[in-house]
């Protein structure tokens, strides 16, 4: 098996490392000189099977991954099939089937997870597309998922778009687990009951029921950094979390816990919060104290 | 009639100066030298008639009223009351009046609203405790609470106790609808779309749905600075958001918005927040940046 | 003043009735002819003086509109001006405006608020769109909104969209507002403590901090109905409030308590809950209890 | 080792299993005579050696548990120690080691999590009290604690309390977690583009930052009833969640994911929401719809 990888940053760079290790060859390509394969896309696609080639398209969701595939589109031929790994919105799946099915070009969306840890431990894969494709792709998505039966950490999961809806519910689902966590390492940092707080997280280990990937990589942040005193507490989101919310009131599923931990992000990103200038305000308008902190309500 | 009223901070020296604009004499006792009318306690009490002294209360919730109410346990008489009109948990209630009943002194719990404004609007009053001692104290409700029909100011709303409850929850609504308000404005701020953000919240005075004294408030606070940029988003709380939060979980009463809104006040007052940092260390671990602001998801 | 007004629904007959009552003259529209005043939206455009006409539109938000205003496009001149009051999105605003800009009509969009109390009481008002034409339109405005200074009932918001923005905004406020009120409405009824719940919230109509217009209706609807016994606890959501949180997120804006007022309608709709469901067979599985409703925790 | 376990339910008759698997000799009493070992706690106590007793006390909460430690202080003599392994409010854990140390008993309190699978996969333990009580008792603990590293399955947290107040925060967390995955999967359910739901779940087991062992049992669910038909949505709470959230309160720490995730469980145990009945009440009263569902905002 052989096929092409775009992309080469921290999470494709891993890929392929994985994907060469078990025995698939991979020609990557990457705009960095340093870590590419090939000097150009066509290069990458020219070092492939025409009419059977499959390219792992691995770049920054939005404008980027649209350029590339819009390049790949007028250099592959029929029969090829484009693998789109990014963390793209399920919705632009749907659109870029079409226009390369226009050129005969295949199309699958893959949502990945595993972060850093996925060269060692694989990464968890959810497909969407056509069923055949899916077939022949298989040896890929075998190298890259975990060891273990195939459906604990891969899903054929649906038509186009599918793989990219279901990463995007597994990132919302991420975040309410990290702010459940948070939470409770809050609370018991709050109290000077539990003097061990670093050591009854690592107690959660095993036997627990809230044992989990995400308890082991917290129990190791506080190894390494007991208080996380050299942590900032401003808080990225990268866009799955906002579409998962999106997609709930679309469907009027309610969505409490995985929109708090959204709106937490936010409030961690702001420097004075309008809001609660606005709400200090109003006890100033009705309590009659302009900067006292301890106001009483009225 | 004629009462006595211990503590003249901002409201109860308003509370005095409404009460004898219509009528009611009254004998004001504080600590400040400055405002009291007299001397002590027991100088207050001496210039009531025994057996039928009303005393209202208005100091500090918790120890300084539990000391003025012991203290007035022995100076007070058979026949006399006390109206405990402090932002108390209703739960002391129940405590003060048994031991104020040993001494055959009455008791009437009363929640008062209206801050810095009741002076010339009046104040809503919510009472709870023995009917035939409501009636008794009826002339000074009557002169507290708003012009108008006695029931759109005033409440018997049960026995003792009850005052301070439906006070509770009333300050428990007033979080809900501040945080309502304030993120609507925020939102506005946030987009260019709205040029007028105080002229838009003025223009909802009349006529819409959302219409208030507290919208007033904030139209007010928003003439006076119209970014808000004098105020401290750092918002204090008062103990009633609390006991209303406290209230729902013994109840099993969902209460989303309210506790949304106490929240957003303890987070506004956190330097650097213990969970968003666990947030980001969780984040670092698995995405492996350190300190990357823009990093992605797993 | 001479105005065509297109829909005649609730609102619009209402709006219709004020206006009439104000000297303004309204020539109606309506597909039920039982309450139009012309066959046509042609004869509706007739009975106007072309190259000066204003024709509000107030039919329901979405392809409705979007038709009035393709077929009124046909039907007007160069000169001519569209107001559109409906609920509708605020993006959409931009797109119809230039559509008929390349006929030379001008377009405002309003945001209106009032429900049936604003044949009585005026209509909260919020426009957005080119300052001429604002002006232009003045006196139908004065007519609409409610007595007193223009400013505490009407604004021009901004440009094109503005209106409609604003209007949405009010309305996920309004969500928030109606929330608070409900949540301490039922937490006041959980326990037996307060014993007159619809005389408390209408002791808060005067001088309380949570005096609105809302609280007025919520005590209104208690004199009917004390036990709320006749009322469904199914929660419609109309659009806005789904907006509201959709721009909240785009513009990374917390609104913790706007959304839980969103999620609580969600939920008030469903038969099960698929979420609950989940968690129930979550407990069921590491609690090792099928049925039993009050099985431990893990 | 030898050691007294009062309480033999589920639970009890788990640990006394796992205890005797791996060599410590246990006394078992229960009230129920099918499972007891001895007939009364005065035999259980007559069994371990006076003065170096330890007896695991592994009941309901509340009365009972109080009730039995009561009868253990009255038969255990100086030297014994107890170790209360229920689901306590950590507060109480000072009142009872106080009143056992005045007959110069010890106190340990353990947070035991694990459920039903703890028999198999062992039980994490947090717990506190005297570090010389617990060195004692760590053959027990060894025992039931899960294999591995000590220090992922154990913890000795702090000073009396300690244990009852991790376990207490373990399952706030617990909730925030279960309800994350329950609103992931309600919304894969809500659209008809995830077409594998069970699958996709199962997917996550390996590889995804997700992975956790309440997903395993969520996968396991989900084999058995793939559409959750025949789990009720009614979800119980145990005391734990609200006692999280009433502590968060006290010591001013935001929790909006886990107070969500509680306050979804008490709505789903409501048949009709009164706060939702007052929204719809005050919908009606605006929009002037007695009974239509879909009626617009204001």
């Amino acid at each position: 098996m052989r096929i092409g990888l775009v992309g080469l940053g921290k999470m494709g760079a891993n890929m392929r490392s994985r994907l060469r290790a078990r025995g698939v060859e991979v020609v990557g390509y990457d705009r960095n000189p340093d870590v590419t394969d090939v000097a150009s896309l066509a290069d990458l696609v020219a070092e492939l099977p025409a009419g059977e080639r499959l390219v792992w398209v691995m770049v920054p969701a939005g404008d980027v991954t649209r350029a590339v595939l819009d390049e790949l589109a007028g250099l592959m031929t029929a029969g090829d099939a484009v693998i789109e790994g990014g963390n793209s919105h399920y919705v632009e799946d749907g659109v870029r089937a079409a226009a390369l099915a226009e050129h005969g070009i295949g199309y699958l969306d893959a949502g990945v997870s595993g972060g850093i840890w996925g060269l060692d431990n694989g990464y968890g894969l959810m497909v969407g597309g056509d069923a055949e494709l899916v077939a022949r792709a298989m040896p890929v998505f075998d190298a890259l998922r975990p060891d273990g039966p195939r459906d604990e950490g891969f899903v054929h999961a649906g038509a186009v778009g599918a793989g990219h809806f279901a990463k995007m519910v597994h990132n919302g689902i991420e975040y309410g687990l990290m702010q459940a966590y948070a939470e409770g390492y809050e609370l018991l940092e709050a109290k000077d009951i539990v003097t061990d707080v670093p050591g009854t997280l690592k107690a959660w280990s095993r036997g627990t029921v809230v044992r989990s990937w995400l308890l082991d990589l917290l129990v190791k942040a506080l190894e390494e950094d007991p208080s996380l005193a050299e942590i900032s507490d401003w808080v990225d989101d990268s866009g799955e979390g906002r579409w998962t919310v999106d997609e709930a009131i679309d469907s009027a599923v309610p969505l409490p816990v995985i929109s708090a931990a959204l709106f937490a992000r936010f409030a961690s990103r702001q420097g004075a919060s309008p809001a609660m200038k606005a709400v200090s305000a109003l006890r100033n308008q009705f309590g009659g104290h302009a900067t006292r902190p301890a106001a009483s309500e009225g």
